[in-house]
């Protein structure tokens, strides 16, 4: 696109479509910070329109009177707007409005996760057809910088893995049954009370956000883009306190990573409960905080950590992005701007080949551990560790933790265990990685 | 500079001074992911001439015959050359050349802490003069990105401290000393046998490397030029078990810290070990790893870890930033590029003001404990937390936490304790940092 129609000098405009929480931090950066920020980019950053669905409703104390706007097109069509930051979330109309913007030849800064995650293809190919830049860095990992790192710093790298926990909620639910022995129930409502937690939190236990989340770091990095349709998804709502007291006593934590890795051919692209190992960086990171450890092929491992949600911390992505791009107007870096080659061939879970845990409850009968061997053995997996624990009302609880195995191979298991009469229920079925 | 001598189509060439691990790593990589590179910045890579002392010796499998050369010029105005790697190590003759590259128009990367923590300001002055980058992520952190992410990812944030564990050999013997109950002497004896540490450990043991790592750090985000004379080390060989053990009694690890944080009017720069809380990220991070946990005032606090050594992660880095640099030859991104204005003010680190660890031998006698605390009380010291450990032929250990008080009255009260005639030795100070 000619972007001749910009002043190259003066003030770079920025508008905002939506102001809620996030929205603020960025106002408040913008104007507190404007001395440091023009003095960095050598031009000065001027906030046009910020577009609101009800404007006359106060915004943390900030004096936007001469900003709002009930009208979007007054942001998206804004002759003295380049850069367009959308922060209003969901796909309706975010997704109309950031293409309308494109279309007017504004760069773009969203911290939108699902318009991204289900509609990044589109967005992505208006924008190079127009010449425009989409930047993400706010649409996962909250504060934390990960998506121009991997795409600049490691640029010299073929990134093999990224295994993430990224979803601040189900992390301090986790690390509260943990280390406090809450059951999950109780977990939630603590974590509703601190507002970590929606009303509704099925977004976060169900892991539809990290869904989301792990579709755009596989799409941005594997230069594939990634249906979200392919990414397997499993939430933390059926673990128990149980499980995660073995995890310990096995030398695990349980955390809900989202797992991206490249292999011969394929992807694997996938959200659940993983247990991690006691001695990887990641069973570290407790409460809120996210961290994502990426693995190249030149690097090794490195890990990214901090707060992974919050006002402030996301509007420093956002506004991180805004500089980006605002540094780079005429030329901007091939390396961050992003490319997808056509969807990528994402393996199905079935194909997955890791370590299983699994907690069976059995009739405390002679036979047992046997019945439990010949179902492994039919479908060829080997068994790593096996303990029977305890017995009540004649009912054992036998946990059992496997070698690599297929996850479809697993399930054919487990499903003729299940068939036996010895076997009462199968309570828990959660992958062990080593993250090697 | 006028740039425009250098064609905007075609290969870029790309010269290396010396070759040796990282050179290596650096070659490997321009060889084996050369179409990845050309793919993602629109135009091939060339590996030019290749400056070493000796080249008959061979280099790791790498086929350089037409590259090698032990004429130094031949790098760095080499016509066909836009980017300069400098790979030396040491001042002389690094800088010399550097600087004779930038008089050429050649842009800079470089892994050589001591140069640019030593003559950074005229390096940059030289390269704002000529209109050439100079980019330096290999020299701290290894393969970690930790100078871009900061610059270009944490650009809307005013930084107000960066603590890390930059020197992986502290770290691993810390590690060991710490987690295996080594000595200081067996935990060097076994890096030295796995290659962590030098025959003569004197610059990883007694922080010189770390200095200049924290130095750099420092310079790159307070936009000043911290001398490195103006950094306070302090090594890590007057550590013992007993400490070691007594921090873990206390909740915390120690580890070799790097520390740099903006204060009113002010910087405070400076490497020693530290008591780090166990609660605190940096105190996972183990063996030859780093790790760098930054602070910005929207951010919070993010931290970055990885492999801080090596030859494929350092290559990693550096080949990071000869990509940056070759994406936007024609407009480099101003807030990637480095600026200083002037050395900065930093305090003395006797104005430092931080809790302290004091461990002393003192004859078992009564009264001793009144001596203490009234050394301290002249010098309006309050402490935290006192315990009188064991006692052997008449002596008794005492340990000591004290709340923050400033370093200038902490030493004035130990001098008075020295005098006292109850008092043997004082055996340590640490300081303690709660990093928040």
């Amino acid at each position: 696109m000619d972007q001749t129609k910009f002043p190259s000098e003066g003030p770079i405009g920025i508008g905002l479509l939506g102001c809620g929480t996030v929205g603020s931090g960025v106002v408040k950066l913008l104007l507190s910070h404007a001395e440091d920020y023009a003095h960095r980019i050598g031009r000065p950053l001027a906030l046009r329109k910020v577009a609101v669905r009800d404007a006359a409703r106060g915004r943390e104390g900030l004096d936007l009177a001469h900003h709002l706007t009930t009208d979007h097109h007054a942001v998206t069509r804004d002759p003295a707007t380049q850069i367009v930051v959308e922060l209003m979330g969901g796909v309706d109309p975010a997704k109309r409005l950031i293409l309308d913007a494109i279309a007017h030849g504004k760069h773009i800064v969203t911290a939108n996760k699902e318009v991204i995650a289900r509609h990044g293809d589109e967005i992505y190919a208006a924008a190079r057809e127009a010449g425009v830049a989409v930047f993400i860095e706010g649409t996962v990992g909250g504060g934390i910088p990960i998506i121009m790192p991997l795409k600049a710093s490691l640029a010299a790298n073929r990134i093999r893995q990224i295994a993430g926990i990224i979803n601040g909620t189900t992390n301090y639910i986790l690390t509260m049954m943990s280390q406090h022995g809450q059951g999950l129930d109780e977990a939630l409502l603590e974590a509703q009370r601190l507002g970590y937690a929606e009303a509704d939190p099925t977004a976060d236990v169900e892991a539809y956000d990290a869904a989301f989340k792990i579709a755009i770091l596989a799409s941005t990095f594997f230069s594939h883009r990634v249906r979200i349709e392919d990414v397997y998804r499993e939430g933390i709502t059926h673990l128990t306190a149980a499980d995660i007291q073995y995890a310990r006593e096995l030398g695990y934590v349980i955390k809900l990573l989202g797992v991206a890795r490249r292999e011969e051919g394929h992807l694997q692209v996938r959200v659940h409960p993983t247990m991690v190992p006691r001695t990887h960086p990641l069973a570290h990171i407790n409460g809120v905080m996210n961290a994502i450890a990426v693995q190249g092929d030149a690097v090794g491992e490195v890990m990214f950590s901090g707060p992974g949600a919050g006002m402030m911390p996301t509007a420093s992505a956002v506004l991180g992005d805004v500089l980006n791009i605002a540094a780079n107007l005429e030329a901007p870096n091939p390396l961050i701007t992003c490319s997808h080659e056509g969807a990528g061939d994402v393996a199905p879970i079935d194909e997955l080949e890791t370590q299983f845990y699994i907690r069976l409850i059995a009739h405390d009968k002679p036979g047992v551990i046997g019945t439990i061997g010949q179902s492994c053995g039919q479908f060829g997996i080997s068994i790593l560790s096996m303990v029977q624990k305890g017995e009540q009302h004649g009912l054992a609880e036998i946990v059992l933790v496997t070698h690599r195995v297929k996850e479809k191979h697993m399930r054919a298991a487990l499903a003729d265990m299940a068939d036996h009469p010895t076997i009462q229920s199968i309570a828990s079925v959660i992958r062990v990685e080593g993250l090697k």
